[in-house]
């Protein structure tokens, strides 16, 4: 008995990118509620050297569909980084539940060993699955998904935890 | 070939904890070298009602410390809640990190399927093992760890991503 890279992975990060959407969405109503305009809080930022909040749900997105599409071997789809709206963000995390959800478990399970290799600017990282899923995808998922809730928060956003956990 | 309950919880959270005390010591080298007081940046905040950076680290300690204690089924230490410097968050972090050690691999493996109940208040839960780990203590525990990386930023200290990743 143990836990399966699927297991381990899909279902939590779909859950999560559903928490963000509704967070997102909650974020858009206190703006219309308070007359602000939406465009402040998509740009919210914890530090003026920080990703404002639609690079944060970008990322996030990116995490789970080239995370797992590297850990699957298949192409993710490309997303061209033009969000500025909470619309546009919206159809951004939903389009990567569409694509996370469409990869099926058996080509994702058993790739524990599997080696993953690929470059960021001029670093170069070298994984093999299962060290990949833990150490890189899941941490840097949460980090960005947590600091969206936190960008939001900061701008007086009324989400609480149980938001960012979903039921 | 899978992912087994230890692999999947110690050597990451204890990871994490350790790049927490780095962080919080560049956050205490940031406040001596500005001549700021510590405790300005220990009781930082995003949001007047979100917990300051001492709770944050106290909360992410636990979540491992009780967390992994009752998977294993075994009565963690108990702490008080009274760290007020960076010096007494730092030993907390080392509490945490020494107990988490002490579990031993046959203590949390195979407990996928075991029935985790607990309160928080007036909330009552109840998980399966791998279900509590995934769903609950791993969101939780990056939640607590980012958001005391974000404290800190939003204070101006100088960390990145990588300190929040480790090495």
């Amino acid at each position: 008995m143990a836990i399966s890279m699927y297991q381990a992975s899909i279902p939590q990060f779909t859950k999560m990118l559903t928490n963000l959407s509704k967070i997102l969405k909650k974020g858009e109503e206190f703006a219309s509620a308070k007359g602000l305009d939406s465009k402040v809080l998509v740009g919210g930022q914890i530090a003026p050297d920080m990703f404002p909040l639609t690079k944060q749900v970008q990322i996030a997105c990116d995490l789970v569909k080239n995370g797992m599409a590297r850990i699957a071997g298949v192409e993710p789809p490309t997303f061209e980084d033009n969000e500025i709206t909470f619309a546009d963000l919206q159809e951004r995390i939903a389009k990567t539940i569409t694509f996370a959800l469409s990869l099926k478990p058996e080509q994702i399970n058993g790739t524990e060993a599997k080696e993953i290799q690929f470059s960021i600017k001029e670093w170069s990282f070298e994984f093999v699955g299962e060290q990949y899923l833990l150490t890189w995808i899941t941490p840097n998922f949460y980090f960005h998904i947590t600091t969206a809730y936190d960008i939001l928060r900061h701008q007086g956003v009324e989400i609480g935890k149980m938001d960012y956990l979903g039921s």
